[in-house]
Parts: structure tokens; C-alpha cells; sequence
């Protein structure tokens, strides 16, 4: 597999084209940001246990029935993966609120959403990825509606399995972003599943594991992320 | 018909109860707030002209098929209503993008939405507002399944009944926002439609003819919502 231009350097990963037109390589790098990119960090490491991290959920999805874009590792910091064409959407679920819900509707942040909450975001940096619903992505065109449906089940069938597979670790899954493309008129998981863009809560004492470490400066952000990590049985070195 | 205590003082009407239990009094004051209340003013004529065409409007509504909560006209400014149980969200279409979905979605005024946008927003003055889903109103129990696809389907009928009264009097329906609330188990049309909660351009010259004639320092502001009535056969004196 032959690493070729860059395509595309996001905020926490660079993708780049290989020698076959349908795949590309996802790099995770060190660095990270909160607060629409007001707030940056290189955090040591967090670039290889993200890319570990990542392979094994996608795994874990894959063995679920759940198609993903994820091919396999190629090195500590880059996997290989179908090349998508991305829709430009994030598709939230949220099982216990916080974060932005908090603030926008007034909820404790602790508190169990029954049934969990669904939420379409634009990704849209220079909007601040608003929040949107499904009129707007018929109006705007942002996907079909058949995409649109099919985007909720399987955001929600992966709610299931994830949520299972945090608490064997006694974790509680809190909430979760995920994007999807389409690969040969398939739907597709794309992206990535990390403690960068999920919450995950010690599931006795509520401390935070995820990214909220760094968007809060409670410190040892990646070590938590190792945590999580080796509490579902994976290893780093 | 006697008016008793007052119930509520809103931003722009007050509600009385009355002898008869089940009915209201909403009297349509002068006064004006725009920008979650950072705005004010009072505005001579408004409280009368937005009475009776709200009256008017109400009626045409009533004549198509769709249950309201207006009786009947009471004075200059005050109505008789049926006493609602309200349901907390206000429910918007759009046919033109204005106001706050350009700024949210970065949309240019004036373009067309096909379809419509609907969007759900928490009658919230402490929050703002927000716009919200489908799945938060399910989770936080704000409305049932049934009556958010009733207020949906109402809400869009409405609009077929409203752009034809509108385009007839040579004016362009931009948005406009609706409540509702429940009389004896039945989801009917409360609150108000009138020029402050609505957008009307004119058909040719796109001119503003509503309340964004306060918001943007355009001023003729009741002027215009005279006008507005009197294209569509009202007098108001
Ligand atoms: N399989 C894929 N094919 C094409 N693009 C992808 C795929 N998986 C993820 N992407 C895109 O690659 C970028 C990953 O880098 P990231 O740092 O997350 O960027 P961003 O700052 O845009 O979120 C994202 O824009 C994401 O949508
Ligand atoms: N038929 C009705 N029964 C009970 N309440 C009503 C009815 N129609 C309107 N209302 C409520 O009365 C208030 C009208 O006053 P308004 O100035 O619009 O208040 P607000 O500032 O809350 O929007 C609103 O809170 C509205 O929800
Ligand atoms: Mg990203
Ligand atoms: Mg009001």
C-alpha cells in the first residue's frame, strides 16, 4: 500500500490518496481542539491510541453486522480505509446529557435522556456546525431522505452495541458523533469512534474519561483514553 | 361576556379570564419586543390593527377546515379565545429564507426553500428559544408523537391556505410561527397570526411589510400591517 498526496489535513486526522482509487490512509495525529478550533493542544501519544482505539470499535461494529470504512491498521498512527464521498453531516445520539445540550436547553448535565435524543449537525466549521433537522437537509440538499433515514437506524443500532460493550467496562456510553459516506451507493460508517468525540463516564464514580479531560483542563487526557481503552481489553505498546 | 383576573402578561398580549371557564380574553397591547426582549417599544394603532387582523386571519383559517381557538371580537383590541392547555414550542415554515436561518445556515434572504422548512423551536424567553427536535420534545416530554405530527401537518396546511390569501393580495408569505395548544383532548390553533410573527414581502418589490420593519429600523411599522389588511380587504376604522 503506497501512501501518495494529501488529500485533506482536518483538525485531529490528515487523509491522503494510495495507490488504489478506492481507499485512502487516515492519519491520526497529536493534535487537538475544542471550542469551534479557539482551543489547541499536541497531546503526546493520542494519535496512536486513537488510531488503536479507532480500529477496534470499527471491529467490534463490523462483527455487529454494521458496515464501516475501516479496512485495517497500517502503522501506530494510520489506518487504511474506502474512500468515501462524505456526507456533510454529524449525527449525535445523546444516552445521559451534556455538553452543548446543557446549555442550549437548560438540562443538568447527569441527567438520562429516555428514550436517548437523536441530533443532525451541519459540519460546517464556519458555522460552528449548527444544529439542523430534517427539513433542512431536504431543502439544502445535504443528503436523500432514504440517507437520511438510514443514517438515524444505524447511528442508533451502534447506540446498542456500544453501550453494551462501554459497560463490560464499566463505562457509561453518555453521547457520541459520527459521520457516514457512501461507498458504491452504500451507506457507510466513516470517520472515526474515540474518546474525541464521544463521552464516556466511569460508570460508579462519573468521572470523565473522554475529551472533556482537555475541553475542561482536568489533565491526564490521554492517559484516560488509555484507560477506556484497556478496561474494553486493548493494549498500546 | 365579563372579564376577571388577568392570567398573563406576555410581550405583546395580555390574558383575562372570563365568567365562562373555558374562554379568555386576550387583549393585543401596543407594545413591541424584538431580540428576546432587548428591543421595545410601544406602537400607537398596533394593538388594535393586530386584533382584528389576527380576527380576520383566524377566521379565513376557521372557514378552511382548521379548528382555532378564536370565538370572536370583543373591542378595538380584545378577542375572545377558547382557554387552551398550550403546548411550549412554537412551530415555523419558511418559504423564503430570512431572519435567523441565514445567519444559522449561512443562507442569502430571499432564496427560495423547496420544500418548505419546518422547524420546532421551546417557547423558552430564559433560553433564547432554541430550536429543537422531534426526539427532544419525545425525551423531555414538551408534546405527544400524535400532536407533534398534528401540529406539523396543520402547520403546512395553513401555509397552502395562507400563501394563496397572501399572493392575492399581491404579497409573498416568507415565514411565520405557530401555537398551539389542547381544547377538551383537541389540538387546536392558539396564540395569534398577525405581522409580528410572520414575514410578508411584497410580490414584486420584495419590500419588508412586517415586523422587521421594528427590528431593522425600516420604520411605517403599523403603517405597513394596515397596509398589509387593507390589501386583503380590511378596514380598520
Ligand atoms: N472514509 C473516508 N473517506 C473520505 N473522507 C473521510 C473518510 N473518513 C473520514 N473522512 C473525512 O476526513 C476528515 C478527517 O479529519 P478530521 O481531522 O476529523 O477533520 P475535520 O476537522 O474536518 O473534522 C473529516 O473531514 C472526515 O469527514
Ligand atoms: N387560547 C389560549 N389559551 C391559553 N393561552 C393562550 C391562548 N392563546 C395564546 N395563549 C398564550 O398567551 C400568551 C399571549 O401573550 P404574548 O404577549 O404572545 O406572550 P409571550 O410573550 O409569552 O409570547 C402566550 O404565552 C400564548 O402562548
Ligand atoms: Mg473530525
Ligand atoms: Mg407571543
Amino acid at each position: 500500500m503506497e501512501k501518495r498526496d494529501q488529500l485533506y489535513a482536518g483538525k485531529a486526522k490528515s487523509v491522503y490518496t494510495t495507490d488504489e482509487e478506492d481507499k485512502l490512509i487516515l492519519l491520526f495525529r497529536n493534535d487537538t481542539s475544542a471550542f469551534d478550533g479557539k482551543k489547541v493542544a499536541q497531546l503526546e501519544r493520542k494519535g496512536m491510541v486513537n488510531n488503536k482505539f479507532n480500529a477496534f470499535i470499527m471491529e467490534k461494529l463490523a462483527a455487529a453486522g454494521i458496515a464501516t470504512h475501516f479496512e485495517r491498521l497500517l502503522s501506530a498512527e494510520e489506518s487504511l480505509v474506502k474512500r468515501l464521498e462524505m456526507i456533510p453531516l454529524e449525527c449525535v445520539v445523546r444516552n445521559i446529557a451534556a455538553g452543548s445540550i446543557c446549555r442550549r436547553l437548560g438540562v443538568a448535565e447527569g441527567r438520562t435522556l429516555q428514550p436517548p435524543t437523536f441530533e443532525f449537525f451541519l459540519k460546517d466549521d464556519a458555522l460552528g456546525d449548527p444544529m439542523i433537522n430534517e427539513y433542512h437537509i431536504r431543502s439544502f440538499g445535504w443528503a436523500e431522505p432514504q440517507q437520511v433515514e438510514a443514517m438515524k437506524a444505524l447511528t442508533f443500532q451502534i447506540n446498542d452495541v456500544l453501550k453494551s460493550l462501554f459497560l463490560a467496562g464499566d463505562m457509561l456510553l453518555v453521547d457520541y458523533k459520527l459521520e457516514f459516506g457512501v461507498y458504491r451507493g452504500e451507506l457507510v460508517l466513516g470517520d472515526e469512534f474515540t474518546p474525541d468525540g464521544c463521552r464516556l463516564w466511569d460508570r460508579e464514580t462519573r468521572e470523565k474519561l473522554d475529551k472533556d479531560r482537555f475541553r475542561q483542563d482536568l489533565g491526564d487526557v490521554v492517559e484516560s483514553y488509555e484507560l477506556v481503552g484497556r478496561r474494553l481489553g486493548l493494549t498500546f505498546d
